[in-house]
């Protein structure tokens, strides 16, 4: 049996690692046997040499089952989820999750939290009162097969060996590497008992991947290392150089996904909802045409049946759904400050980088893993890209907890905003399928 | 101030770290607020990436910082040491010590212990009963003074952090890494108040640098960097492609030396004590002159200068030194085992790494830090390289504990005896000079 230092040495000078040794390596690091300092060692080797799709689909599984695979036996519906690796503004699980429970495919999410300057499903969720994220997996189960579709919190059962390696990478620079990236969407997600699943690569200077190159060879190897899994996987690459629709933190985008499920809500927001939900329901065999999803996922917005799934969701989940039917009920943030523009001219580029820190300065997001959220916290932009503004016009909406905290915040909410004198050209928000 | 991720990640990208970043990752790491495992990651990261001279000099001042300077003030002659790299039957440094200080240089060591296949100058002296190698710092610098050479063991406030560095490369597969070398060297050696110092950096299969261009970047970066600290520095590469001399071992090496000390012994220990003796008489500034050098060591050895002064330095460190004057009074293995030639020939290999391993097996060395060592045990050579020998003739002795142990050991003895048709062509054990 290999050393862990011998399991270093290896990845270090180039060599492939067999099944056999990155199970060694990953039960090793639970059990004890592997040290955190010598799995970072590893890992930071891995970064340089990566991984070949064998050693991806090895670790995946090590990580996988390192924990629980749900189990949706009783779920006689196809089983179909989304991940995305992260934007500002993101709330379309949101409105996914009960758009495509309606359309007859089931989705069994595991979510998380916010961190860095991404939000999170959960702590969008927890905005409605009552909406509880930690349930057991018999209760997933249940609400999987009565509902359609449930949202819960990763728990310590699903992917341990995840939890601790993400950790490990987040503090020792190790987060970027595509083979380690792809194992632990992977690991969570197969952890669903899923049956297909398609992926969200964010593309741009919101997302982790800044460029499309990059952003491609990741959503590649999650698609190839996910087939090799016998799943059913596709991704689309998607813009993340602007927010995703006008608002960024928890009440707020819970706000916008219920507008969206009211069959109205932002034109990119909806967008991306229904490229998502198409490819979901090919996916999962409703139909062959996505153009045919489409319009299935459009009627199921225009007739209330995705509201009402969405209802039911939130019911089921001990959630108060008076706020659904009126979403100023919702959090509200106890003060607020408007962005001027501080010269007349066109929305030329809001930078989601900026306006995301700028929002967890706000409270709407977190620094540090255990800090809490301020549901009502964030940033309503009122002047989209393209908007033609006169100076002194309102540009966004800060909401924060104290007018001190929004003055401090006001000059990097400012920077976001570039003000320029032509519209930039207007491109949708799907760059690529793979 | 920067985090360690942000050290990390720096250095991973490929860009230099200042003084003050390199200060604040050693001091980090020994106040805890820079983690084991963040370390690792930055260690690795360096393997990759490497140092520049700046660096790698910043680096070494940190870890030589961390801990305390021999302040050698009371003595007047100039201060040189030695330090080798590490190889099999190395027992220079108890020639070369009291050699080099006969001939009016101060010769301050702090010396290590065998780990892995190499031997360390503090467990062949722990072989004379009663000789301390813990000695406080007055003392250290008394015995410099009054002998003109003390050998003592690394204490806890000798570059710390280099200690704490050290065991993390050990486990984390980051040993060799010539700027991570040089630091960890120069640290320990510059803290012993030193004005000059003469390396050892051996090449071959016994050797952590296995062969001459790797040795060669060692050996530079090893004098570049040493210069940088205004200190007077020499390399010489050496040959370790067979043990030196004819004794594996602890006892087994001391006699081999006080051989030499007594102007006899094995014509390779002897010319490797010669040559790196001269350097060090000429870095001193005995003579400008290495043949001059020479001669005067040559000299020493003859007249028992050199001898007499061994005899000091033990009798100042609480030796025994009985057995210097009888060294089958030397601690001896109870049992003992000949190796003998399957067939007839000439010796033409004897594999350093093989006969290491074997040695260390008998009890000589240590698997484990914390391993106590058996001073008896290990290998004599009878018939060194290019000897003609007949079928059946002993090759070497293999000394230790039981005779069991002896027999099981026997093999890989055997494996490191190559009897082939002709004498390997005679090659001197010193390859290069920078």
């Amino acid at each position: 049996m290999p050393s862990p230092v011998e399991l270093i040495l290896k990845k270090r000078n180039g060599a492939a690692l067999s099944e056999a040794e990155l199970t060694l390596l990953v039960n090793g690091l639970l059990s004890g046997e592997v040290t955190d300092y010598q799995m970072s060692a590893w890992l930071m080797a891995t970064y340089f040499r990566g991984l070949n799709d064998a050693e991806t689909v090895a670790l995946t599984r090590a990580m996988l089952h390192s924990g629980k695979i749900l189990d949706l036996k009783s779920v006689v519906l196809p089983k179909v989820d989304k991940h995305s690796t992260g934007g500002v503004g993101d709330k379309i699980s949101l409105c996914l999750a009960p758009l495509v429970a309606a359309c007859g495919v089931c989705v069994p999410m595991v979510s998380g939290r916010g961190l860095a300057h991404t939000g999170g499903t959960l702590d969008k969720l927890e905005a409605i009162p009552g909406f509880q994220v930690q349930l057991s997996a018999a209760r997933f189960e249940r609400i999987a097969r009565d509902v359609g579709t449930v949202i819960m919190g990763q728990t310590e059962h699903i992917a341990p060996a995840d939890r601790r390696i993400y950790a490990l990478r987040d503090v020792t620079g190790t987060v970027d590497s595509v083979p380690l990236i792809v194992a632990s969407i992977l690991s969570k997600k197969l952890a669903e008992g899923i049956d297909g699943l398609v992926l969200d690569v964010k593309v741009g200077s919101g997302a982790f991947m800044k460029d499309l190159p990059a952003a491609r060879t990741l959503a590649k190897a999650l698609v190839r290392v996910g087939k090799l899994f016998g799943k059913r996987v596709v991704a689309l690459l998607t813009d993340m150089s602007s927010p995703i629709g006008r608002t960024i933190g928890n009440a707020l985008e819970t706000r916008e996904a219920i507008e969206v499920l009211r069959n109205a809500g932002p034109e990119d927001t909806r967008e991306l909802t229904l490229a998502l939900g198409s490819e979901m329901l090919v996916l999962g065999g409703v139909t062959r045409s996505r153009s045919d999803a489409r319009a299935r996922l459009q009627r199921a917005l225009a007739d209330g049946s995705a509201f009402e799934r969405f209802v039911r969701l939130v019911k089921a989940q001990g959630g108060d759904t008076r706020v659904l039917e009126d979403p100023s009920k919702l959090p509200r943030a106890r003060a607020t400050l408007a962005l001027t523009a501080s010269r007349a001219g066109v929305v030329a580029r809001i930078d989601p980088l900026e306006l995301g820190l700028c929002a967890v300065a706000l409270g709407a997001g977190r620094r540090h893993a255990e800090d809490p959220v301020d549901a009502g916290a964030g940033i309503e932009i009122l002047a989209p890209l393209g908007t033609r503004v006169k100076k002194g016009a309102s540009l966004a909406i800060l909401h924060g907890r104290t007018p001190a905290l929004l003055r401090a915040e006001l000059p990097r909410a400012a920077r976001a905003f570039q003000i320029g004198r032509s519209a930039p050209a207007k491109v949708s928000r799907v760059l690529g399928r793979i």
